[in-house]
């Protein structure tokens, strides 16, 4: 390893390491003690990185100075490139035998593909930055790897509640819940560790059909005083349930319809996603 | 936007553009045609990135050239990195109070945080890339984090195993096997459209004790012509088991004791990965 280190170099070290640790408060002096480079260099190299993402629209840096100063980096999705990844992913959506029996949408395979749930993150965490939570927390399973990604781009940690009880998560708080598609009695499980209290917690989700999982994690919340301050989910099933909650729901994409026979599904892109990147609504 | 990017900018941009899509494929005329600049100019953009990249061990660039050349990159975590952090999570592992009723270690907390897990993906991607798989596999709940987080380092998708039948997933293939742990006969199932056939797939789960979720793994992959060439766990329950299986088993820590009087474990970092990165044994 070299000991000196170009400003090209640096800057390209630097901001690799600001994107893997994002959301984290990172202190100068152990940049400066890393790299063995003086603390008003790696202030001038991280003034050049903060300028060129936010020109480039990529992410914000909040720093904050003194003896324990050091950058906070928060990535942002830009809006032309939310726009193409949202159009891939609904083209995706929209590909014919994706329908199966009973009228369910195949997107397992789409929320496990680690270059789209990455993006996805980037996008929820763009949108509930503002919001500030102190968690996010999801529902097994299939929402684990956006709700992941979602954590990582903010620097929060992620909670996932569990359909029963395992005795390795000690001792847990439960709620029954009803689930709105398939109308039968579930359960909700969440180890009394996993939370402290108080929190602010984002909900994310694959799908919401019925909205019981969502009403469900909220009275699961309550009983640890947390919050739940924002929804952010893949596919909303049925239009209409979002104005039945107090808490905005943030979709990515509608469910318009199904065609079983023809096993092709209609989707378009949220109101919700069109509104806060200033995108006309989709005709 | 502004049009004319100098080369620091374009550098700052692009070291954030490689992390963010690992393992892909990346092509110039992509990169060109994004920030309208020439490809000769990406080209020696891309040679400083990577020339930075390896001085420092942080990772490979693969480039093909010709027409539709590209770069893929994958991030290589540092030996020294690699031992910070996993002498940290050690520390974690340790504390007291994390010893549950029962025996059990409570991990959760560690397994859901993103700068964990992401690290752990980075560990696990450096380790695994030279077996080049096609799919990384993993069984919910507690391993899906981690597992995202490699097949993101390695840009391969991710295929989750699930315990129960879901309509979500189309017609699946099942199985049923022995928990070593609890002794009790489980069901495994895997949507039939998870797999095309033939993947070389590398199994990564939080925790092995008895062994029989890697051997119903591998079963399971067996039906689906799929083969599994590689294991990673996060924690080894019994150091033993290793050589019950052909395959490599790399786990990263392992558990040597539990005092469940004082709720106190005692773990090492395991041989497999001071092997890897070539440090001394712990005494």
């Amino acid at each position: 390893m070299s000991n000196r280190l170009s400003r090209q170099e640096r800057l390209i070290i630097l901001s690799q390491e600001l994107i893997k640790r994002s959301g984290e408060l990172i202190s100068l002096d152990e940049l400066a003690e890393k790299y063995k480079i003086a603390r008003s260099t790696i202030s001038e190299d991280l003034s050049l990185i903060r300028e060129a993402l936010e020109v480039w629209g990529r992410g914000e840096m909040q720093s904050s100075s003194g003896v324990g100063g050091g950058v906070r980096f928060v990535p942002v999705i830009g809006s032309e490139e939310a726009k193409n990844f949202l159009h891939n992913v609904k083209g995706r959506l929209e590909e014919r035998g994706r329908v199966l029996p009973g009228g369910f949408l195949y997107t397992t395979d789409l929320l496990t593909h680690p270059g789209i749930t990455s993006k996805i993150g980037e996008i929820f965490a763009t949108i509930f930055n503002k919001v500030s939570p102190d968690v996010i927390v999801t529902m097994e399973t299939k929402g684990i790897p956006a709700a992941i990604m979602t954590a990582r781009y903010m620097g929060v940690p992620l909670v996932i509640i569990r359909r029963e009880n395992r005795p390795t998560e000690g001792s847990t708080v439960s709620i029954n819940y009803i689930s709105g598609s398939t109308q039968k009695v579930q359960l909700m499980t969440l180890g009394r560790r996993a939370l402290e209290g108080r929190e602010r917690a984002i909900f994310i989700d694959d799908f919401l059909r019925g909205g019981g999982t969502v009403r469900g994690a909220i009275a699961l919340l309550k009983e640890f005083n947390a919050q739940v301050v924002g929804v952010g989910i893949v596919i909303l099933g049925s239009p209409g349930i979002k104005d039945a909650f107090s808490i905005p729901i943030t979709p990515l994409f509608v469910l318009e319809s199904i065609d079983e026979t023809l096993s092709e599904a209609k989707v378009r892109i949220s109101e919700s996603i069109c509104e806060f990147f200033g995108w006309k609504k989709e005709d």
